[in-house]
């Protein structure tokens, strides 16, 4: 998620298609078309074009159970849309499908006034196969918390103390609760993929998305890292994108509730809104969900998310989401303490309750995630836009200036068509 | 699945109930709560009883889809059988419900013609979440197989080799398919649980189920593990239960089919059978299933497939398995090849396609695997009991001389009461 700059091109989609190039094809697969986890190598590219739609068959995982009723009906009415044409903040024009080639997109659903107009696959995902939607996931924590916010189970001006004690000795010792929500806590803790000593790859070491080596020394588990996180500046000042804050918020919504993260997320959302499929979170050694970034869904249950959203909260006929939660994340946070971040892609904007919120002038805003992951909801277009990729760059720099003016042209153009 | 003797009676089922122990509970569960898998502890008993229904957190699994289709109806009428009275093969008399304390039951399901009269969860099973149904994995191998051979896409009689020509230098190069469906194969591989030099501990390194140590020599996945397998006296002779046998068949049907296991099973079972929930097996390091010991499934899933095969392979108003398959199964094998393996609690059984044939005055057949799983079916009853559990032994004999004589007297009662 950090704005390092992108390389020169790698293989195209095309050329990577896990499917064309036949990784993990064939009983067993031959040496070198495997995709494993021991040896790190399943987050290399093109590698990760296989990994992300199956992070179940590399590490452990908890399910989010759909519930014992059907999925919920999503109308289809298909558009072509494809040769919807916009111009990349570089100034190429471009259509819909090429954008989607561009960004290595796995899987593309588009709704529109509740109608799934345009749904296609690539790659190694397919409709009824869960993809991973790295930091999509951070904005499902962020409703929950909100939500047990509303139910007043979860103070936002208290102390993160209040909620975890064993937290008293760290960086998070005197931080509040919305700053740890709304990620404006002081911390030593760096985020940039492109960099092998950075912190995110301790944390995902601790989160069990990376091997742990031998006689590996760091934490081992995330509450183990959160724990040691140290604070560098002053809470409440800017907005800085760091995943642990969001793993203390899933902490935070574990001891408010009493419950693990994936039943919370299936009791509150998962069934309520008529999932298709199970989702699953990653787990770390000790069976701790990755609140930050290990869910994986099917793309139309993120789509069902989208549109839940999209009616303030309700959707498959039931208010799911409490109306007031939905427009606060929508109504989103101040800009001020989101600039000094330096998104370049996304100005004016701000983070509220783990949501990217654009203030573009159709009031998009988004749930994002690294290698391209996105779900985007524009209330003006009454459009979602759920996306699951397979980008080589993990910054979503790499895709904001394609993806973002591919939307919004498409959502002018769902309005003035009506 | 040894014979070894049962040790003297560890601590009882109430006293390891994972839920009243709070294994993993606690956001993180408190050091002394914690099943894990990279320390291997998951194993040990009282852990196993925690672990056995939550394989999928600890391991790399694959979904077995149930399709889009809704799950089919399992009619229910419950009756009062937990006082049902039977004599223990060492002359105790025993309830029904006795016996599922004493067997460690974590859930026991009962269909009595197409009806589920019966349906029980202890331990840490939920209707909802699939336990790992161990060696009951073989009997699913097995009907798959047997379904390929029915449609020529597998030749009983043709050697091994023909099929999967890597293992020409390995004892199976001169086995024939027949030998290994029905386990006749001559290998020098053991399976002695309770030995921890046995062979089935380096099958469990390969298989995904036991932690690799970093400077491991052995084979680290399945297939390198089979095609190191030596050959020991003479293939056809007599039946020798050794997993590496299902595990070169469940090969035989990915490559017979050019489908993975998982997929398979899906759909030529799973889905049309109407599960209610995916199953999944655990996976190798390369994505290869456990055929021989690594599904997990609903204890109701597990109980829709024992009355699809005593329904003579017509279920949820198709016909799923072949009848001519479901009748050669029921109908067993050889008893005088079984015979010289000396399982004392199966006087006169033989072992066909992965099932075991008990040859009784019902003709009862089951799947069974260790500490505990199992698939009892009574024909003759029209009767199907699906049994998953946690004992702390993992050989059958600890569990046969309670569960068998509980099952045939409740058969008799369903038959005496219509």
């Amino acid at each position: 998620m950090s704005d390092a700059p992108v390389p020169s091109r790698p293989a195209t989609a095309a050329e990577t298609d896990p499917e064309t190039l036949g990784w993990m094809k064939g009983f067993p697969p031959a040496p070198d078309n495997r995709v494993q986890f021991h040896d790190d190598s399943f987050r290399n590219f093109p590698e990760l074009r296989w990994a992300w739609s199956n992070v179940r068959a590399l590490v452990p995982t908890v399910n989010v159970w759909r519930g014992a009723g059907g999925a919920s009906v999503l109308p289809r009415a298909e558009r072509d849309i494809g040769g919807s044409q916009s111009i990349t903040m570089d100034g190429r024009p471009m259509t819909f499908a090429e954008m989607c080639a561009e960004t290595y997109a796995d899987g593309i659903a588009v709704v529109h006034k509740g109608k799934l107009i345009h749904e296609r696959y690539f790659g190694a995902l397919k409709p009824h196969k869960p993809h991973i939607g790295m930091s999509v996931t951070k904005s499902f924590t962020g409703t929950l918390a909100a939500m047990l916010v509303a139910e007043g189970k979860i103070d936002p001006q208290a102390p993160v103390s209040d909620h975890v004690p064993e937290l008293k000795d760290s960086a998070f010792g005197d931080a509040r609760v919305h700053e740890v929500m709304d990620m404006t806590t002081g911390l030593k803790y760096t985020e940039v993929y492109t960099d092998q000593n950075s912190d995110v790859w301790s944390l995902r070491r601790a989160n069990g998305m990376a091997p742990i080596p031998p006689d590996y020394q760091g934490a081992t588990d995330i509450f183990a890292l959160l724990c040691r996180q140290e604070k560098q500046g002053e809470h409440g000042r800017a907005f800085a994108y760091k995943t642990v804050n969001t793993d203390v918020l899933a902490f935070i919504c574990r001891r408010a509730s009493g419950m693990a993260l994936s039943d919370l997320l299936a009791e509150r959302i998962w069934a309520p809104m008529g999932a298709e499929e199970d989702a699953h979170y990653h787990v770390d050694r000790i069976g701790t969900e990755s609140g930050g970034g290990g869910l994986s869904t099917t793309l139309r249950d993120l789509a069902r998310f989208g549109e839940t959203m999209r009616n303030h909260g309700y959707f498959n006929g039931r208010q799911i989401v409490p109306a007031s939660v939905a427009a606060e994340i929508e109504r989103g946070a101040d800009p001020a303490k989101f600039k000094p971040a330096g998104y370049t892609t996304l100005p004016g904007g701000s983070y509220k309750s783990q949501w990217w919120i654009t203030h573009n002038e159709h009031g998009a805003y988004m749930a994002r995630g690294v290698y391209g992951q996105g779900l985007y909801i524009d209330p003006k277009a009454e459009m979602v836009i759920a996306r699951y990729a397979s980008h080589p760059v993990a910054g979503n720099a790499a895709n904001d200036p394609v993806t973002l003016p591919a939307y919004m042209a498409l959502a002018k153009q769902l309005i003035a068509d009506g």
